[in-house]
């Protein structure tokens, strides 16, 4: 394996790494050697490494996409299309996203994360299970032919979820990669999965729209943990986890930027599971709500977690064909 | 006095309501009524009060601003400069930035603010005291001529600082009125006063520019503080104080939208004391670095404060022709 750093110099192979003493979490051992270790207890001397699967492994005549628009989500890892739904199509999904938000039988549920003073919900998990209209929208070809050209392959949904930030509300997130999440704490074992996001809100710089570092899905960046002595209460602290270190990011940043696609409600963000992204905080009184799709291979279907242990609750992490209801 | 709201219903006088009651801090009750009531116990039924001052009160042919410039500054409460000082100026104001901020005697003094993480100095007041070179720049014409069309009278620097904001690490602040802090907690009677900013890096959309709302400056939101048991203690706590209401914000933005001037280092922001303006954090690993002054007309120098106890440290708030020098 090629081992790509910022200095070029020479390094050892990344599995030489991945010994019990670097993982914070339990491995099964007799696995072969992780090709994205991660939640290391020590760094690597490396900043990253390569990606090992391709990123666009459909072709142009198979859908949807052109072959501009893939070569572009080749490269950037990402492609936004503005005005993807629009008109009584986009007034409809955006009804349906305040009656699900609304639902007094889903406060207190494990899949429905409300606001830090209030019972209002902000997030909603398993929408797909929980809303006809977000079922047939996660299974419409329109989305689902642009997803079968990016894998190369039949796909499930592995989680979904409509987010409502209200103005003056929202807080931003870190940069992460999906992707170092759902191999450490969901098992899922290779970079076959793509992110469909529909912005039901109109995005701009003051909202807190989603940036991306174009490119940075073609590596892989290993995260710190710390080697705690309670496992189980720190690995409840999730922002402690997953997140890159500095020095990648700042090199990755120097080498591809940073984009911010922006616009009217409607737009679809198609965006690789390792591109790495963040957003600020919603400093304007708009609200910025979308729909969000997780694409997994079929074959690409979740193991035991890579560096956590124990799976995390169904309603974050489907299970290919599973037959998800709301529990408790 | 007019009160305005948005709704432009009938509204007691503001006076009326500016009783001991409604205050979170003593004040001196000799005063007349405060026509800028805030830190307040319970929110008054108008979300602002009409400012009273005029805001350019000198004339285009006084100085270097052109009558179109201070109709922008008097219709939006700011105006930026690109360019403003380039070249060698610029080079050397960085370096002074850079030394005055590796100094190992001013670690620990109270005038410097360190990182959480560190003890590496991230901003530094009463710069202008500090350092020959940033003293000329604020009793500089082009700043001071500036300063005098838009005041209309001689000023002094009644606060000076210069920031260093690395990558990654600095954080947003909310939104909020400088006036209503230095008239709460300093005792700066009336709106005359300006602030020059000086960016010394680039600032872009993801290094968390300053944002502010054109036209706030015309108006003041009085803040709600809480009435705490424990005055003292409390008020340590800053971030709880001078906050306006989200009601207030959102009629604000909605008649005047937000604005972020970006561009080279080197640019120029001139901003009325009483706009409204916050910033994101900063999502890049570029620093974001400025030298700030903050001028207040002779004749308005401070007096006790409005709702404060006691006045802030003098580093944060200067007398006219104060010799200062760092104190311990």
């Amino acid at each position: 394996m090629t081992v790509k750093t910022s200095s070029n110099r020479k390094l050892k192979q990344v599995t030489d790494y991945v010994g019990a003493d670097t993982m914070t979490a339990q491995v099964d051992n007799t696995r072969d050697p992780d090709p994205y270790p991660t939640r290391l207890a020590k760094p690597l001397d490396t900043l990253w490494v390569a990606r090992r699967e391709g990123v666009v492994r459909g072709r142009a005549e198979q859908g949807p996409l052109g072959p501009a628009q893939l070569d572009e989500f080749e490269r950037k890892g990402f492609l936004f299309e503005p005005d993807f739904i629009n008109g009584e199509e986009l007034d409809e999904l955006c009804r349906e996203l305040s009656e699900l938000l609304s639902r007094d039988d889903f406060r207190g549920r494990d899949f429905s994360i409300t606001e830090p003073d209030s019972q209002e919900i902000r997030s909603l998990f398993a929408v797909h299970y929980l809303s006809e209209r977000f079922a047939a929208l996660a299974c419409d070809e329109r989305l689902v032919g642009r997803v079968r050209q990016i894998l190369g392959g039949d796909a499930y949904v592995h989680q979904s979820r409509i987010n409502y930030k209200p103005g003056f509300e929202g807080k931003g997130f870190s940069w992460h990669s999906d992707f170092e999440t759902w191999h450490a704490e969901d098992g899922m074992p290779a970079m076959h999965a793509v992110s469909a996001s529909i912005v039901l809100t109109d995005n701009h710089e003051f909202n807190g729209p989603l940036m991306l570092i174009p490119g940075s899905h073609k590596v892989f960046v290993p995260c710190l943990g710390e080697t705690p002595e309670n496992h189980h209460r720190q690995s409840l602290k999730r922002q402690e986890f997953g997140v890159p270190g500095r020095e990648a990011l700042r090199e990755l940043v120097a080498r591809h930027g940073i984009e911010a696609p922006k616009g009217a409600a409607g737009g679809l963000l198609l965006f690789d599971c390792n591109t790495l992204h963040g957003s600020n905080a919603n400093m304007s009184p708009d609200p910025r709500s979308n729909v969000f799709f997780v694409y997994n291979r079929r074959d690409n279907a979740c193991v035991e977690p890579f560096a956590a242990h124990r799976r995390r609750p169904s309603f974050l992490a489907h299970k290919p064909d599973e037959a998800w209801t709301p529990q408790g």
